[in-house]
């Protein structure tokens, strides 16, 4: 088992991997204070995972919260199936929260955690990739709004989080890329060997080999602690780990939430922040091409969904919380292996990029 | 004008206590650091002060989101009103809620900057007694949930408050009332000159009197921000602020919201507090009687209301915040003017209480 630390100015947490960790509740045991724990999963994660889930803790009292499984449920309403459940329950501020499952089960429990008599503890145990790589680690917390994704949230930093790979075993394909679209944005955004080492290793995560999945997600998640405690807040630097997440969030509105996965709305919006960066003369052809071939080797979309406008992503992204006082920011490559938070383009070059990238 | 500190280990705030100065706009806008602001207020409150808050605000871009009036509107459902006014205008995270209302005004808005786009700033302008010298003053956010009050909320501090008594003149006598249900909680929890005061002066507040009204919001406010500023997430010390309140919330459950004013409910549960340390023998029946009387004159109910049976007393106050691992922690007083948090009650003790004091 590999141990990392997330060290933040007021707090700092381990995140464990490993293969077979989730049999083992030695390791998150003592992250539990009071006796009270509330376990929050999904229908679909609940007939693996639970029963294992369960055993942890089996020293505490024990609930369990079952939420429908998907991004669509991300929203006020099912949040309030995690209040009902505790306060039914009557778990008092001591309680600890558990998120196992998805982005979707961890964002909600965080926020129901955030939030719930203002604030208890909670430990993440992500059983997807992509929860693995990027919303289980760094505290950020919320659900969507239908009028934008990630609206309403909080920062609230787990106890600790634990990552057992052998939960990807029952990954469906689809998500297993969406992952890999947030594990090839480290490379691209902050670690250039990363992304060398990526573009060579990308069969062997694709096949799940479990060695090769344990340093992607090891790296992933060191370069994104590495950048949270630069910046806890996101008031700066930590705003690069959105490569292609403004366009992809406009992405994921339109559409509908859980009708494009959200690595594969971000792979798309990485194609066009990249061409973006390629008008701007920072990044080459080349560099273009590595990003789409290396894309395409996760199976992942290069391409804006066929029924989105270039004025319907503007409208999108003018709520994006990284426009500052009317300006819109984005995430673009200075180079691969260096991202910038920038206002620093002209209106007709992103109007240029949404116009070539539509169809 | 009075201008008090709230010192807080990561931040301080100003509260602005005076006579007509929310027509003032050089006290609060400086505090403003973008260019939108969000005015949050009520429907009864909007026909008498909105357009003196939006003057306030003319150098900035100023949205408004009206609610319904009354604390069983208090809840995720119209919350999410908040936030479909600030998304649906195009509100950044340089963005400034503004609270223009009572109690329940506040803890919504400061709720919905707490979780907006994971927190923006806000200001409070508490036109009640109640919120000027409670809800607004300490970071307290929230809404409630069917099965328990204040129940989701966040610890959320404003930018400053500004307190201006000239609303006070609108305000309905039993509101009144409430509001001084906390004013004279302060002297018992932890400022026996200033109970003593209000015994001699509650006829000058019954009747408005400027100078004793601006006399009685300052100590309270001043009492307030001392406790807070030693205890910010009530780990200890601040949960004396919550005398009469775990009796009091039961009832407001109960009743359901809006039925009993929160200061009725609160100086009925001040009673039963009152009465079970009594029988503990840390106040005499003097003291008792002191407390009855002043609570008398200022128009507040001292008895639980007749269809609240000690059992179901016992079920509402398991869910209270206080408890800690299943053991009920209550608020009593050691003497008039010194309150402590104490799980250190026989539980026929209060029993007994309860049974008295029900009907």
């Amino acid at each position: 088992m590999k141990t990392l630390n997330v060290d933040l100015p007021n707090n700092s947490y381990p995140i464990f991997i490993g293969q077979d960790i989730l049999n083992d509740s030695s390791i998150v045991a003592p992250f539990v204070k009071g006796r009270q724990v509330m376990i929050v999963t999904n229908e679909t994660v609940a007939p693996l995972y639970l029963d294992q889930a369960k055993a942890l803790f089996k020293d505490f009292s024990v609930d369990v919260v079952i939420l429908p499984d998907g991004e669509e449920y991300k929203n006020l309403e099912h949040l309030n199936l995690i209040y009902d459940g505790l306060l039914s329950n009557q778990h008092n501020r001591t309680t600890t929260l558990v998120a196992l499952g998805g982005g979707v089960v961890g964002d909600m429990t965080g926020f129901a955690a955030a939030s719930y008599q203002r604030g208890v503890d909670f430990i993440q145990m992500p059983t997807t990739l992509l929860s693995q790589v990027d919303s289980s680690v760094g505290g950020k917390t919320g659900v969507n709004h239908k009028l934008g994704k990630n609206m309403i949230g909080a920062f609230h930093q787990p106890n600790c989080v634990l990552i057992d790979i052998d939960t990807l075993s029952t990954l469906p394909d689809n998500e297993l890329s969406s992952g890999l679209s947030e594990v090839i944005k480290y490379g691209l955004i902050c670690d250039l060997p990363f992304f060398e080492w990526l573009e060579v290793n990308m069969s062997d995560l694709m096949s799940r080999k479990s060695e090769a999945l344990i340093k992607a997600i090891e790296t992933s998640c060191s370069n994104k602690a590495r950048v949270v405690a630069q910046d806890e807040k996101e008031g700066g630097i930590r705003a690069i780990l959105n490569l292609g997440h403004t366009f992809g969030h406009a992405i994921e509105t339109e559409q509908g939430y859980g009708v494009w996965l959200h690595g594969e709305a971000v792979a798309a919006g990485t194609v066009m922040a990249a061409d973006l960066s390629k008008k701007l003369g920072w990044i080459t052809e080349s560099d273009m091409q590595r990003i789409v071939s290396i894309l395409l080797s996760a199976k992942l979309p290069i391409e804006s969904p066929s029924n989105m406008t270039p004025a319907r992503y503007k409208e999108l992204m003018a709520v994006d919380k990284k426009v500052l006082d009317g300006k819109l920011r984005l995430v673009l490559l200075k180079s691969v292996g260096q991202a910038v938070t920038t206002s620093d383009f002209e209106i007709d070059q992103l109007d240029s990029t949404l116009a070539e990238l539509t169809r």
